[in-house]
C-alpha cells in the first residue's frame, strides 16, 4: 500500500512534483510518503508490519519515523521521495503481468522471474530518473511488489487474472467502481521508457496487452524469447 | 533451485571454494553455477523459467548461457559467482523465518517484511565477501527467494511451519530423510555474521529458535523493536 500511487497520465507527473506545482514552496521540502507491504486489514489486526517513510528533508522523516512506529509497525526512514513513489505506481503494472501469468496457470518459476525482472525494470528507471537502486530492494520496491504480486487483496492483480482468462480491458473496467491503478500507471510508464529510453519490456508487453489487445501467450513468448544478456 | 546451495559448517566455505580445494587450479575458473526460481517440475512441464548461470570466466559463462537456453527456460549470465552461491544459501534461512511466520499466521505483511529484510541482510553479508549487490536483486537472489518463501514447495519452508507449530528442531529432523539445508546453513550464516562482523538479525534469530528453542513469537517481538534506522 502506498499513500501516492499514481504517475498523471499527461504530464507523467508523480504526486510529489504534482504537490510541488500546486502548493507552496516551503511544502515541498516536508512532503512525506509512507510506503511498503502492508494490508490495511493486516495493520488493523496488528500483525507484524514492516514499513518506509520517504521524506527529502531526513529530520522530517526520522520525526515522521518515531511518530508512525509501534512495536507491531516498524518504520524505517529514507530521503529517496522519487525512488519510494515510482515503486508504488509501477507496482502495480507488474502486479497485472503476475496477475496474468496466474490465470495462465505458468506457475511459481514464473511469477517469481516477472517479479525479478519487474523490479529490474523499475530499477533502472528509477536510477535514470535520480532515485537510489537500494529503494527499489527494499520495502516500498520488492517488499511491495511481492506482497502485491502473490496476495489475493491486490485490485490490480485481479485485473490480470481477468485479463489472462481472456477478457477484454473494456469488460474489465466496465465492472470495476473505481479502476486499478495500474491500468493507467501501464501507460504512463510506457511513456516514461520512452522518454527515458530505459528499456522496459514487461511493462510494454502489459501496455500492449491491455491497449491493443495483444494476446498474453503471444507477449510471453516475446519476453522468453529477447535477445541472452547479462542479468543487471 | 541452486546446483550449489551449502556453506560448510566447519570452514564456512561455500562450494566454489571446496571444489578450488580439491580440483587441478586450471579448473577454478570455470566452476559454474545455474541458480534461480526453477521448481524442476515446472521446467520439466516446459512452464516459462528464468535463471542466471555464474561463472568467473565470463567467456565459459556466454558458452554456457547458449546451451541452456531454450524458449521457455531463459538464461541470463553473471560472473558473480560468489554471490550467487550466497544466495542460494542464504536464502534457506529466511525461508524457515517465512515458514514460521506463516504457521503463526502472522499474514502477508510480515512475510513481505521477511523476505525484503531478509535480503537486505543477504546483501550485505555478501558485500562484505566480494559480491555485487545487483546479484541480490536478480534471479538468484530476490527470484528465488521469492519462490522458496512463497511456493509451497520448498523443505526448507516446511521446517519453519513445524518449528511455527510448536515442533523441536529434534522432533523435526528425526523424521526427514535428508535434513533441509537451511538448518545447517543458519549456523554456518551465524558464524558468517561474526565473522565479517555484518549484522543479520533474521539469522540470529532462526539460529537461537533452531538450536536454543527460543520462542518464535518472541523472536519476532526482538526483531520489530530493534533500534529504528534507515532503511538501506
Amino acid at each position: 500500500m502506498t499513500a501516492t500511487k499514481g504517475i498523471e497520465n499527461h504530464t507523467l507527473k508523480i504526486m510529489s512534483e504534482v504537490a510541488e506545482a500546486v502548493l507552496p514552496a516551503q511544502y515541498a521540502e516536508d512532503f512525506a510518503c509512507l510506503a511498503g507491504p502492508s494490508f490495511a486489514r493486516e495493520v488493523f489486526l496488528r500483525h507484524p508490519t514492516a514499513v518506509t517513510i520517504a521524506c527529502r528533508r531526513e529530520s522530517r522523516a526520522v520525526q515522521l519515523q518515531r511518530l508512525f512506529y509501534t512495536e507491531f509497525f516498524r518504520v524505517y526512514f529514507t530521503t529517496d521521495l522519487i525512488g519510494v513513489q515510482l515503486c508504488g505506481a509501477i507496482k502495480n503494472v507488474i502486479a497485472i503481468a503476475a496477475g496474468t501469468a496466474d490465470a495462465l496457470n505458468f506457475g511459481h518459476n514464473a511469477r517469481a522471474a516477472l517479479i525479478t525482472r519487474g523490479l529490474s525494470e523499475m530499477t533502472k528507471l528509477g536510477l535514470s530518473m535520480g532515485a537510489q537502486a537500494r529503494t527499489f530492494a527494499g520495502l516500498a520496491g520488492m517488499g511491495d511488489l511481492v506482497l502485491t504480486c502473490t496476495g489475493d487483496l491486490s485490485r490490480n492483480r485481479s485485473v490480470g487474472l481477468k485479463i489472462g482468462q481472456g477478457m477484454t480491458l473494456q469488460e474489465i473496467t466496465a465492472g470495476m467502481k473505481m479502476v486499478a491503478e495500474g491500468v493507467k500507471t501501464a501507460q504512463s510508464a510506457y511513456e516514461l521508457s520512452r522518454q527515458t529510453q530505459v528499456e522496459m519490456p514487461i511493462v510494454d508487453q502489459v501496455y500492449e496487452i491491455l491497449y491493443h489487445g495483444k494476446d498474453p501467450r503471444e507477449a510471453v513468448r516475446d519476453l522468453m524469447t529477447r535477445e541472452l544478456k547479462r542479468e543487471a
